[in-house]
C-alpha cells in the first residue's frame, strides 16, 4: 500500500490559483499525469494542476529537474506514459515529490517558477487529450457480486467467489473521454429463432474502475499477492460501451463485438501515491462464501486494498441538452464495494504466468453496490429490459437512444484530505447510420 | 483473392541451393517475411529462402532495391513488420517480384548479387527468431465444427453457424517457435467442490492457423467482405496451449489464464500472394445450416475463400529423444476444413465498428476435420479424457507431461505449383516448479 507523505499534505495549496477551488478533480494533492496536444501540436506528458497542463517538455527544458528526477520527467513527456510506468515506484514517487514543490504555494523555487508559467502551462481548454500510454493489453474483469447478481437474475456463479473473473478485451478501441460512440451494428436474434444483422437496440453502458500495471514481470513468473500493489501505476475511470442484443447473441466464449466497437477511459492517470489517503477495507465477503486462497491473500491487502471512490454515471438526452437541462444523475455508487482487490486481480492475471507491461490496462468490472442507485448499468437499473427509467421531461430509456451522452465521474474523499477527483469520462452516441 | 503471376511460377528455381530441395518449406515461390537476430545482434526483418536469411537491410546497402521497392524493403527491414504490413497489397507485391528476381537463379541480376551472398545471406542455423511484428491485439476464433462437436459431446451450439465465433486473446504471451512451455499454476476444481491452486493436471495444445492483418479500418468503419482479403497480409502457424483444467474452472467470460500463459506461432510470415495458387472453395456447409448473412457473403469469397494447407501435429517424449526415436505424428489435418473463411473472419471482427491494425493476428481456432487423425487437440483425440493416446515404446498419453515436445508444421500443396512450408513451430513442456 502506498505511502502517505507531504504530498498529500491538505495544507498544500497551488500558486495555479484553479487548483485550489473545493470543486477541483486536480488540487496540488493529486498531480495525474496524462498525454496532451497543444493545437497543431504532438502528443507530449503532462500533470493535470486545476484546469491546466503542466507541460513536462517545457519544464526540462527549463532545468527545472535534475539528476534522477529529470530522468523520471523524461519518461513522462513523451508521447506515451510506458517508460515512466516502467520506472521503480520510489523513481515516480521522487518526481512527484519535485511536481508537488514546483506547482504549491511557498514551494522551493516558487519565485522562479511563476514567471514561467506562460511557457509551463498550457489550458486544459486548449489542449487536446490522447490515450495516456501504449495500451498493449487490456482486461475486463468482473468482480461486483452485486452487478453479477443481477445480470444473472439472482445467482452468482460459485466461480465469481473462487477466483477473480476477468476476460481479454479489446486494446485498439480504446479512446479517451469524448470518442463519439458509434452504434454497432451486428447480429442480434430475430423474432423466431433467426438472426438478423442491424443497429444494436440494446445499447448500454458500464461504468468501471481501472488500473495501470507500472512494472511488468516476465512470462512464467507469477506475480506474488505481496508485490501485486506495487505494480500498478495509477488510475482511470472507463466506460466498457456494451452491445447487449449482440453481446448475448454471440456471446459462446466471452464478451467479442459487443463491448469492442469502443471502450472509454478518462484521460488522467492518478497515481498509485496520490490514492494513499483513501485506502479502505476491502470489501468483506461474507462467512459462508469460500476461503480466500493462499496465492490471493495478504494480510495488508485484506486490511487495506480497497478504495474508497465515489463513482457516479449521468446521462444527458438531445432534448434536455436543448432545454439546458443539467445531466441526470442515474447512478451513485462506490468502487469499495467490488468483491476482489486491485491487487488480487492483478495477482491472479499473472499467476499462471501470463507477462504483464507497464501500460497495459485492467478495470474492475461494472462498479454495482447494493443499493437501488448503485446499478452501475442500464441493464441493472432497468430490471434487465423490463422497468424503464424515468428522465426530465417525461423522456424515459431503457437503453441508450442517439445522442444520449453519459458522463462518469470519480471522485475519492477522507476526513482530513483534500479531494482528488479523475477529470471526465464522458462519450455520446451517434447513429449507426452515420458511419455504416 | 491473391492473383497468381511470375512470383509462383514453378519453373524458377535458386541459386541459393537449398531452396531447390523437395522438401523445404522456403523455396523461391515462398518468400515469407520474418524478423531476426544475428549472433548478439539487433532485431531485423528478413527472408527465408532455403534454409538461408536474406538479410533486407545488407540488401538495401547493396543498393540492390530502388524507388517504391526501396521503400517497402526498408519497410521491411526493421525490428518488426508493421510498416510493410501497412502498405498497400500493391507495394508488397512488387517488394515480392523483385525478392523473386533477386533469388531465382537466372535473374536480372544474379552476376551482381552472387558474389554478395556471404554479405546478404545468414544461416538460419546462426540466427533467432522473434515475433514477425508488434502484435497490437490478437484475436482466436473457433471456427471448426468437428472442433466444436467433439468438445461440446456431441452437439454445436446454433451461434458457431450463424457466424465465427471468437474471443479476445492475451497478445502480451505471444512467442515464435522454441519458447518454453513452463506449465501454469491456478486454480482447478478438486474432488469435492473444493478448489484447488496448483500445476495444471491436463496440459493441451491446439493446432491452429493464422493471419497478421495488413492495412487496418478506423474505429467505427467496418471492412467489407469483398474488401476483407485485401487486409490479409500473410499467415503463419500458431499452437494455442491451452490448460484444460484451469479453462474449465475459470470459465465464465471466456478463455483467459487457461490460454493465457504462452501461445506459440511460427516465425515466417507467409504472404497473401504466395498462398494465391493454394485457394480452394470454402467448406461447403449443409444445406440444413443458417443461410450467411449478407455482410459475410461474397461470390469471390465462396468460389475460393478457403486454403488448402496440410497441417500436422507431431510428439515426442523425453523418452522418444533418449532412445533417438523420431516424433510421432498425432494429427493430421487440413485448413480447408474450417467452417468459415479467414475473410470471413476479418470482415465479422470489424462488423461493429471495431478497428483493426497492420500486425493484429487473428488464430482460425483448433483446424479439427471429421477424420479421426485430424483431432486436433488432445481433448478431441483422447475423447475428453477417457482414451489414451499409445506412444512408441509402451509410452501412452492422456494429456502433455513435463518433457514432452510438439511440433506443428504447415505445407501446401497442388498440382503444377511448387509446395511451401511455414517453418517450424514447437515448444516443450517444462515443470510449473521450475519456475513457480
Amino acid at each position: 500500500v502506498a505511502e502517505l507523505n507531504e504530498t498529500q499534505d491538505p495544507r498544500r495549496r497551488s500558486w495555479v490559483e484553479t487548483a485550489n477551488a473545493r470543486d477541483t478533480d486536480f488540487p496540488v494533492q493529486n498531480l495525474p499525469f496524462g498525454v496532451f496536444r497543444r493545437p497543431g501540436g504532438a502528443p507530449q506528458g503532462g500533470v493535470a494542476i486545476g484546469d491546466q497542463i503542466l507541460d513536462l517538455a517545457a519544464g526540462l527544458s527549463e532545468g527545472l529537474f535534475e539528476g534522477d528526477v529529470a530522468s523520471a520527467a523524461q519518461a513522462a513527456a513523451g508521447a506515451g506514459l510506458n517508460p515512466l510506468m516502467a520506472l521503480e515506484s520510489g523513481a515516480v514517487s521522487a518526481l512527484r515529490r519535485r511536481l508537488s514543490d514546483l506547482l504549491r504555494s511557498g514551494g522551493p523555487d516558487e519565485a522562479r517558477v511563476k514567471p514561467l508559467a506562460d511557457r509551463l502551462l498550457v489550458s486544459m481548454a486548449d489542449a487536446t487529450m490522447e490515450l495516456p500510454a501504449a495500451i498493449g493489453d487490456y482486461t475486463d474483469f468482473s468482480c461486483s457480486t452485486h452487478h453479477m447478481m443481477r445480470m444473472g437474475g439472482g445467482t452468482v456463479r460459485p466461480v465469481f467467489l473462487h477466483l477473480p473473473v476477468g476476460y481479454h478485451g479489446r486494446a485498439s478501441s480504446l479512446r479517451v473521454s469524448g470518442a463519439e460512440v458509434v452504434r454497432p451494428l451486428g447480429q442480434v436474434a430475430g423474432k423466431d429463432g433467426q438472426a438478423v444483422f442491424g443497429p444494436e437496440p440494446q445499447l448500454d453502458f458500464e461504468l468501471e474502475f481501472a488500473a495501470f500495471v507500472g512494472r511488468g514481470n516476465a512470462l512464467g513468473r507469477p506475480i506474488p499477492i505481496g508485490e501485486a500493489e506495487d505494480h500498478i501505476f495509477g488510475y482511470c475511470l472507463l466506460n466498457d460501451w456494451s452491445a447487449r442484443a449482440i453481446q448475448f447473441f454471440e456471446m459462446a466464449l466471452g464478451p467479442f463485438l459487443g463491448k469492442s466497437f469502443l471502450t472509454t477511459i478518462s484521460p488522467w492517470v492518478v497515481t498509485h501515491e496520490a490514492m494513499a489517503p483513501f485506502h479502505t477495507t476491502a470489501f468483506v465477503r461474507p462467512e459462508a462464501d469460500p476461503p480466500i486462497p493462499a496465492y490471493l491473500r495478504s494480510e495488508a491487502d485484506r486490511r487495506a486494498g480497497g478504495l474508497d471512490v465515489r463513482l457516479e454515471a449521468l446521462l444527458s438526452t438531445e432534448a434536455m441538452r436543448r432545454r439546458g437541462d443539467p445531466p441526470q444523475r442515474i447512478v451513485a455508487t462506490n468502487f469499495r464495494y467490488i468483491y476482489w482487490t486491485l491487487a488480487q486481480m492483478l495477482a491472479h492475471h499473472a499467476s499462471g504466468g501470463c507477462d504483464m507491461n507497464p501500460g497495459d490496462l485492467f478495470a474492475s468490472g461494472t462498479v454495482s453496490g447494493p443499493e437501488d442507485e448503485a446499478k452501475a448499468c442500464l441493464m441493472e437499473a432497468n430490471e434487465r429490459g423490463t422497468r424503464a427509467l424515468a428522465l426530465p421531461g417525461g423522456e424515459s430509456r431503457l437503453w441508450l437512444e442517439d445522442g444520449d451522452e453519459v458522463q462518469i465521474r470519480g471522485r475519492a474523499e477522507r476526513e482530513g484530505f483534500v479531494p482528488i477527483g479523475f477529470g471526465p469520462c464522458d462519450g455520446r452516441v451517434a447513429a449507426a447510420e452515420a458511419k455504416a
